[in-house]
C-alpha cells in the first residue's frame, strides 16, 4: 500500500494512483465559481466531500475554511503558499476563516517552546499569510495552547482511536505525533462546536492522514458531537528545483524560500532541472519538454496567472523557439518582482498584526 | 519480567520481588516521625527517593504531597482509602498538599465527559477525601481541564518519550492512555513550576509506572525544567475479600465500597476468606492462620489502629481461642461504626466543599 506520510519528503509522482488508493474524489473545477489558477490547472487535483462544499458556496450557506500554521522557523517556501491561496479563495466566497497557530503540535512533534512558537507566528507567519492574500479582518486567529475547547476535544478523541488504527493511518506512531494529530483533529472540528456546518481544509495531499483521522473521529463521536465530516481540497506538491523531492527547506539548494533574496533565488533557478535538450541545435529541432521542466512548473503553480500567457510559453518551448537560458532569465525576473512585492506586503502586514485581536478564551 | 499494570486487577503476592524487579527502596518507618498504622505495619512497604523526603520532613524544609482523583463513579473502595491517609500524614507534617481531579485522564482513558467528571468529584470524591482526613483549608484543589500549565507540560513531555519506551514501562500503549499518563506526569511536577522542591506521591504499587515515567521525564527535561525527581511511597493492595485479586469494584461481592450499607458490608464479611480450619475442634487444637485471613488483613490495614489490640487478636487466633464467626462479628461491628462515622463526616464535608475555592487559572 502506498502510504502518504505527512512528515516525509517523498514526491508523489502518480497522483491518479493516490486518488484510487485513498478513495479521494477527483477535483472538478467546474463545480466551483471562478476557479483560481491552482484549481483551473489541476494543481488542486483531488478532494473529499467536494459536492457538499461546492453546494454550500453555490447556495451561499454557512461554511468554514481552516488552516494551521506550524511555527517552526521564520520562513516558509513556495510550496506552503498554495494553502494560503486556497484559503483566500474560500474566504472571498464567504467562508468563515480560521487560522490557528499549532504551538502545542510544534511542542509535541518538534520540541519547540510555546513562547518561541508564538513569537515566530506573530513575527513571521501571520504577516506572511496576510501578505499572501488573507484578509485579517475576516479571519479568526487563535493559539492552540490558549484554546481549551480544542485541547479538551483532543483528550475526548484519544479514547476513540486505537494505536493500531493510528499506525494504519500514519504508518507510525509516537506520543508526540499522536497528541499533535489529535489536537489537529480538534482544530479542524472546532468551528463546528458553536454551529454545525460544512468546512474545508485546503492541504497538500500528504496531509490526507489528518483528514482521514478527523473524519473517522467524526463518525465515532456522532452521538456526542454530531459534526459534519470536514471536506478537503488537496494540492499537488511543488517539486524541488532538481525535480527529485517535494520542495523542502531540508534541501535548501532546490527550495525557494519565502522570503529569499532575489539574487539567491535566480542563482538557484539557474541550476533547476528543465525539459531542455542536450544542445541548443537539438532543442531548436526537437523542441523542449515543458512537462518535465521545473521552471514551467513554477510558472504554472505560482508565477503566471494568465492561462494564455502560460500556453504561449508552453507552445514556444515545444516548438523549439524558447531556449532554457532565456526562460530562466524570465523566471528570475518574475521571481524578483514577486519577492520585492512580498517584502513590501510583509511590511504592511506586520503593522496590521499589531492591531489584530487574537481570540481570547475564558 | 514482572510487569505492574496500573490498569489491571492482579494481586501482587511477592512484594520482595516487586522491590527487586523495579529497583524500589524498602520502606523504613524509622526514617519518619510518628509513622502511621500503614507505615508501622509494612502496608506502606516501599518507595523511591525516601531519604530526600524524610530529610525534608525532618529539617522542616518545603515539600509537597500530591494525589489525583479519578472521578469515574460516585464511590470508592477500602483500598483507595490508604492514599488519603498517607496524604493526611504528609499534610500534618507540613507538606503543601495538592489534590487534582483527573478529568482529562477520565475522558482519555474512560470516555467520561468533563462535566460528569467534575460533578462526580465535587459531589462525592472531594467530600470523601475530606471525610477521610484531608484538611480542605490546607489543600490546593484543581481540575486538570482548567490547568493550562499541566496540559502544556503534557505536550512538551510527549516529544521526550518514544512509543517503545512507553510500552516498556506500561506493557501496552494506546492514544488515550498515553495522553492520560503524560498529563499525570504534568500534574506530578506542576507544584514545582513555581518552586523547585521535593514532593511525594503516595500510591498503590501498581501506579509505579506513572512514577517511573515522570522520573524519566524529569531526567530528560533537565535543561528546560530542572525539576527534582518526585519521591513516592507505595502501599500494598487491600485484597478482595476472597483473597484472589486486589480489592476492586469489578468484583462487587468481594469489595467493600465507600459508602456502603453496613448490613451489606457485614453480609460480605461473612463470606470472606479466613485463616480458619475445617472444623471448630481442629481450630481450637491447631489455632487459626491470621496471616491468611482477609478479616485480619482488614484489621491490620484499616480497622484497628492500636498495635497491642491487633497483636492480641493475632495471638488469640493463633492460640485457637478466637473463632472465625465471632471474629467476623467483631469486624462487622467495627465496619458498621466506620460506615456510620463516614456518612456523618461526608455530610459535614459536603458543606465544606461549597466553601472551597478551586484554583482559578488565567
Amino acid at each position: 500500500m502506498v502510504l502518504i506520510d505527512p512528515w516525509g519528503s517523498v514526491l508523489v509522482k502518480d497522483y491518479e494512483d493516490v486518488i484510487k488508493t485513498f478513495g479521494l474524489e477527483t477535483f472538478n473545477p467546474k463545480l466551483f465559481p471562478e476557479p483560481n489558477r491552482l484549481m483551473r490547472r489541476g494543481v488542486v487535483f483531488a478532494g473529499r466531500d467536494l459536492r457538499i462544499l461546492a453546494g454550500a458556496i453555490k447556495k451561499k450557506e454557512k461554511f468554514y475554511a481552516l488552516t494551521g500554521i506550524m511555527p517552526s522557523a521564520e520562513r516558509i517556501h513556495f510550496g506552503n503558499k498554495m494553502v494560503v491561496e486556497m484559503m483566500s479563495y474560500f474566504q472571498e466566497r464567504g467562508a468563515k476563516t480560521y487560522v490557528l497557530v499549532a504551538d502545542l503540535e510544534a511542542a509535541a512533534t518538534r520540541g519547540i517552546s510555546l513562547e518561541k512558537a508564538r513569537k515566530t507566528a506573530l513575527d513571521f507567519h501571520i504577516p506572511a499569510w496576510i501578505a499572501l492574500g488573507l484578509d485579517p479582518k475576516k479571519t479568526t486567529f487563535y493559539l492552540q495552547s490558549e484554546n481549551k475547547e480544542v485541547v479538551h476535544m483532543a483528550y475526548n478523541f484519544s479514547k476513540r482511536i486505537t494505536l493500531n488504527e493510528f499506525k494504519s493511518i500514519y504508518g507510525s506512531a509516537d506520543p508526540g505525533r499522536i497528541m499533535g494529530a489529535l489536537t489537529q483533529a480538534g482544530d479542524i472540528l472546532y468551528p463546528q462546536l458553536k454551529e454545525r456546518m460544512p468546512g474545508v481544509i485546503p492541504v497538500g495531499v500528504d496531509q490526507d492522514p489528518h483528514i482521514r483521522l478527523t473524519r473517522d473521529i467524526v463518525e465515532r463521536t456522532k452521538s456526542s458531537y454530531n459534526f459534519i465530516p470536514p471536506s478537503a481540497v488537496f494540492n499537488k506538491f511543488t517539486p524541488s528545483l532538481d525535480g527529485e523531492l517535494k520542495m523542502s527547506k531540508s534541501k535548501p539548494g532546490s527550495c525557494i524560500e519565502l522570503p529569499e533574496n532575489p539574487k539567491e533565488v535566480c542563482r538557484k533557478l539557474k541550476g533547476a532541472l528543465t525539459g531542455g535538450r542536450d544542445t541548443i541545435d537539438e532543442q531548436k529541432k526537437l523542441g523542449g519538454e515543458p512537462e518535465k521542466c521545473m521552471i514551467f512548473e513554477l510558472y504554472k503553480q505560482h508565477l503566471i496567472d494568465d492561462d494564455k500567457q502560460l500556453q504561449k510559453i508552453y507552445d514556444d518551448c515545444k516548438a523549439g523557439k524558447l531556449m532554457c537560458g532565456e526562460d530562466k532569465q524570465h523566471a528570475c525576473e518574475l521571481m524578483t518582482k514577486f519577492m520585492e512585492k512580498f517584502e513590501k506586503d510583509m511590511e504592511k502586514a506586520r503593522k496590521k498584526v499589531k492591531e489584530l485581536k487574537f481570540v481570547e478564551f475564558k
